[in-house]
C-alpha cells in the first residue's frame, strides 16, 4: 500500500487492521502484494469503481456502508463466475478536507465484509485531494470445480434460474446486500452450470447480456418471476414486474441448467436463499417475456437505469 | 469490463484492441477475468490511482501520456519485486464532458506501453461524473527465479546499486519513463538481490523505506550518486545533489547485494542501463550521507514533494 505523508497513519492503521493469511507471504507494505492460490487454475480478476455523488451520497450513506458495497459489487462478479474469493486490493482517493477519519471509516465496511468471506485486504493506494470521495477496488479470487462459469455457455433448451427476489434494492437494499458467493459455489458444486451472470444492470439488462453472449434467446415468464418485498405492495401488477425486471442492483444470481438439472434442482436445492425457474433458452436470439395470458412479447428494453447510475 | 450504456462503445472498442493471450482465457466481457499463471508460485499484484490535478494536468500533458504513466508507475512497482508482469485491469472515471474520446486517448497510451511488455489489458470498468479524469490500474504479474524480492531482506554490509540517473523527471521525463522491468528480471537472474525498491519518492524516501523494513541502516556515498542529465547544471554541486535525492518519481530500481555479487556486478552487468554502487548497508538503523569531504551526515529527510503529489 503506497499513499503520501498525510496517509500513511491510515496505511498504517490497515496493515495493524489485516489479518495473517497462509495465502498472503507479502501483503501491505511492500512494492507488490504477494498471493498463493490453492490450486493451479489461475486467478479470477475483476474492478468496480464507485464515485461519491454517482453511486453514493455521503449525506443519505454512512462511509461504512459504502466500503462495504464497494467489496460487495466485487464478491458478486466473483460469485456469478462460481469463484472463490480470496484477496482484494483498494484504491482510495479521499476529498482533504474530510481526509483520514472517512477513509477509516470506508475502510471499516470493506474489511468487516472481506472478515465474513475470508478476503485478505493485500494492499493498495491512498491519496486526497479537493474532490469527492472515489474508492477502487480490486478483487483476486479462484475458479472452483470444472472451471469458471461464463455468460456465454447457455444451451438451447436450458431451464432459467434466479437466486432471491427482485426489484426495489434501490430503496437500501443495495447498500447491505449479501453476494451470492456461497450460493454460487455451492450451486457450481452440485450442477453443471451452463451460464451465470450476477443481476447488477436489471434482470431485463443481465438476461440480454447472457443471451447475446451464448447466442440464443430467452422467454421469460412473467408471473414466475420472484418480486422483492421492497417493491411497493401497492402498484398494479405490471408496475411491480417493471421494478424487478429494470430497477437493478440486485446482485442475485441469474443461471441456466439442463432441464434435468433444473429439476434435480427443483426437488433439492443446495441453496438456503429461494431459487426459482423463471423462463428457458430459446434458438432465435431474441429476448421475451410470457406474459399470464399466454401472450409473448419483446423483453421491455433495459428497464430503466437507478438514479445513482448512468 | 462492465460500464454504463454510454461508455459500451468504448468498452467494446478495448475489447477489439486487446490481443489474445494464452494466459488469459477469459479477458474483458464476463463478470470477471480469468488469468492463469506461467508456474506455480502465485500472483503479484499492486494498484495506483492517478488524478487529474494532483499527478497530472491535462491542458500541459496529453492524455495518451496519463494513460502510459498510470501503467508505468505499476510496471515500476512489479520490476521492483523482479516480477513478471503479465495483466492489467483498469478502472477510468470520464468527465462527461469530455466522455468517450478522452478514454480513448488514455488507453491508447495505456496499450501501447502493455504492448511494449506483453501485458494483456484483461478488464476493468468505465465510469463517467461531472469531476475530473481519476485513473486506476491494478497489474498482475508473477515472481520469477527464487521469488518475489522485498524491500525487508537488505543485510548489514550489503552494498546499495541503483540503476540510471536521479532527479529532474517532474520536468517531463515522468511522463515517459520506461519501467525497470528488464533489469529487475536481469538482476534477478544473475545474482542474490537481497533487496529491492524502485524509487517514486525519491532516493532519501526510498532509501529510508528498505532502510526500516530491513531494520539495517545505510551510509549513501554523496559523490557516487549518478545525478540526471535533467537537472540544472548551472546549480551548485549540493543543489543539483538535493535534487537526485529529493525530486522522486525516477522510477529506477535501488538494491542490494553482498559484496561478492556487488564485485560480480561492476565488473560485469546484465543490463544494458547504467547501475551504480552508491552506498552500502549498515547495522546501526540509520540512514546517513557521507560527503566528499569525508564528513557523515545524517541523510537529509525526504527531500521535497513535488508539485503533483501530496
Amino acid at each position: 500500500m503506497s499513499g503520501s505523508a498525510d496517509e500513511f497513519s491510515l496505511i498504517d492503521a490497515i496493515r495493524r487492521r489485516a489479518t495473517r493469511n497462509p495465502l498472503v507471504p507479502l501483503g501491505i507494505g511492500d512494492d507488490t502484494a504477494h498471493l498463493y492460490t490453492h490450486g493451479h487454475s489461475g486467478v479470477l480478476v475483476t474492478l468496480d469503481v464507485l464515485m461519491e455523488g454517482v453511486h453514493f451520497d455521503l449525506s443519505l450513506t454512512l462511509p461504512q456502508a459504502v466500503g462495504r458495497k464497494a467489496l460487495a459489487v466485487n464478491l458478486s462478479d466473483l460469485a456469478a463466475m462460481a469463484g472463490l474469493p480470496t484477496a482484494a486490493v483498494v484504491g482510495l482517493v479521499l476529498p482533504r478536507d474530510r481526509g483520514a477519519a472517512l477513509g477509516e471509516a470506508v475502510m471499516e465496511g470493506l474489511l468487516s465484509l472481506a472478515d465474513e468471506f475470508g478476503v485478505a485486504l493485500i494492499g493498495g493506494d491512498t491519496n486526497s485531494w479537493e474532490g469527492p470521495l472515489v474508492i477502487s477496488v480490486t478483487v483476486l479470487g479462484e475458479p472452483t470445480g470444472s472451471g469458471p462459469v461464463t455468460r456465454s455457455g447457455a444451451q438451447v433448451g436450458d431451464w432459467m434460474f434466479v437466486t432471491g427476489a427482485l426489484g426495489g434494492s434501490l430503496s437500501g437494499r443495495h447498500l447491505a446486500v449479501t453476494p451470492r458467493v456461497t450460493e454460487g459455489l455451492l450451486l457450481h458444486q452440485t450442477f453443471d452450470l451452463h451460464a451465470m451472470i450476477d443481476l447488477s444492470d436489471g434482470l431485463a439488462s443481465d438476461v440480454r447480456h447472457m443471451a447475446r453472449e451464448s447466442h440464443v434467446g430467452v422467454v421469460l415468464d412473467a408471473g414466475a418471476i420472484p418480486i422483492h418485498a421492497d417493491v411497493d405492495a401497492s402498484l398494479p401488477p405490471d408496475g411491480r414486474l417493471r421494478h424487478a425486471l429494470g430497477d437493478g442492483e440486485d446482485f442475485e444470481l441469474l443461471f441456466t441448467l439442463s432441464p434435468e438439472d433444473g429439476r434435480r434442482l427443483l426437488n433439492n436445492s443446495p441453496s438456503n436463499i429461494p431459487i426459482t425457474r423463471i423462463g428457458e433458452v430459446t434458438a432465435d436470439e431474441e429476448c421475451r417475456l410470457r406474459l399470464s395470458s399466454g401472450e409473448v412479447i419483446a423483453l421491455p428494453s433495459g428497464g430503466w437505469r437507478h438514479q445513482f447510475n448512468d
